[in-house]
């Protein structure tokens, strides 16, 4: 190689090395940009206050167009059960007496602010049905979906629903227990990966 | 094209590839390194104990100059009432039965291993106020601030602070219970693409 | 520069720009694919129950070769107790009443279904002895480690285990009270650098 053709090189080199790093930031934004955003979530608790969280989020960020999974394991894996909304109850976990209206009733009766059920009132027989009774009536006055009609619309908007396997077995329970909708019965060495690649990861 | 200039092409080509090959790795790593990190926080308890976490999280990455934002949802849209700090109880929740010495009183009363509420101890009457007073004492002690003061710092270090206008609307709240520094009452579809931005996001 | 030397580069800066365009996705998941995945744990909850998610989630990955951290704060701060086992309870926490089956006894008495504690439940004097014996027994016949048991396996697998030194300091415990194999003793303006760079953080 000539002299020339050499300092023609190192040019070259340093004018390829000033325009990549020029124009790399705004081609990583696009990039950024052109993807699909996406979400899993570790689904581990099985009462009705919590089961609300992972279907909101997954059925709000499916409609965004989001790509969804969520990895029900634990007692969360109870979400699944084709019979949910007719077994599960308040737990008032994190809950240190949230105040509700009574949506039902004569209206001195719907007026007291009722206290949702906190660790001590747990200990009263029957508060923890009163909560559970409570808790679904209001939602469902103010137009929040039911749990199932939840799962339904995120079955609908393809949310892809993962069951844990190794907790069917240690919980005893069989598939049939559960939706048809969900398929994959897998290990949380299945589920990482999809967790690695996702923009949020949420254990609920 | 003449034979020579595609030859001239194939090997710029070349060289391009090369140089990018080479470079692409630091240059992120410089992008990377140049941006400002970023938190976003789902807060969705409300008990005095699970107040702690958010705050203590948010306020230490905004003191490293994160930028941060806690989206309150669920019970943990109590973590914005003005009267916070009077009206918060301790849940005893994830804790199997905590030692934590007395902070007040005779020493050998002071010396007992307090257990902190647990989930049979709930049942007692009184124990969770017992419990509040014994976490409130106790931090205040160590130095730890307490949750209206640890919401300030939050304030003052430019934590953005959003609420979940879903929530307030199903548990009957106003805007007016909240403390004015929280001015974004939004859905959950515009806080996702906050936490897809972000560099950690948390389900507390 | 001469006009033929502009228009050379003009047409070398739109090589450039359509190179890096063309090869830039590939070269981003070369590198990508090229780390090791990464998820770090912050461990918040000391019950039997909620011990079992942080434990089997880490050694899960460490085993898949992904670099693993757990920072233990709060309650969870008693997972790195020496004598773990002997003292954790189950608290029942998320769970409505997960039916289980008795792992020892007569077999008319293995088939009843025995709810897991809830929190109703839990004001029963006894019952969380209970649902411990039962959830240990069950897990053990199951196949699956005990919690210490897990937490060797994540220190064989170099699973990295962080202590909130602010959460020793309040509730008074001494370094003396946790496993030798936890040695970083931090804040969490230690831990929340570590946090950005991971693929997948948790909050447990």
């Amino acid at each position: 190689m000539t002299a020339t053709a050499e300092a023609t090189n190192a040019n070259l080199e340093q004018l390829i090395e000033q325009k990549l790093t020029e124009m790399l930031p705004r081609k990583l934004e696009e990039i950024e940009a052109s993807k699909t955003p996406s979400m899993s979530i570790i689904a581990t608790k099985g009462t009705l206050d919590w089961a609300y969280p992972p279907f909101i989020l997954a059925s709000t960020a499916a409609a965004l167009g989001w790509d969804v999974t969520i990895f029900f394991t634990f007692y969360g894996l109870l979400l699944l059960k084709k019979d949910y909304d007719s077994e599960a109850k308040v737990s008032g976990l994190g809950n240190p007496a949230m105040p509700m209206k009574m949506p039902f009733g004569p209206e001195w009766f719907q007026n007291i602010e009722w206290p949702m059920p906190n660790v001590v009132m747990a200990g009263i027989p029957g508060f923890e049905n009163l909560a559970t009774t409570l808790m679904k009536k209001t939602f469902k006055n103010k137009g929040v979906a039911s749990i199932t009609e939840l799962r339904e619309l995120c079955v609908e908007a393809e949310v892809k629903l993962a069951a844990c396997q190794m907790t069917v077995d240690v919980f005893g329970f069989s598939h049939d227990d559960f939706i048809p909708d969900c398929k994959d019965y897998v290990g949380a060495a299945s589920f990482l990966p999809v967790a690695q690649k996702s923009d949020v990861c949420l254990f609920i």
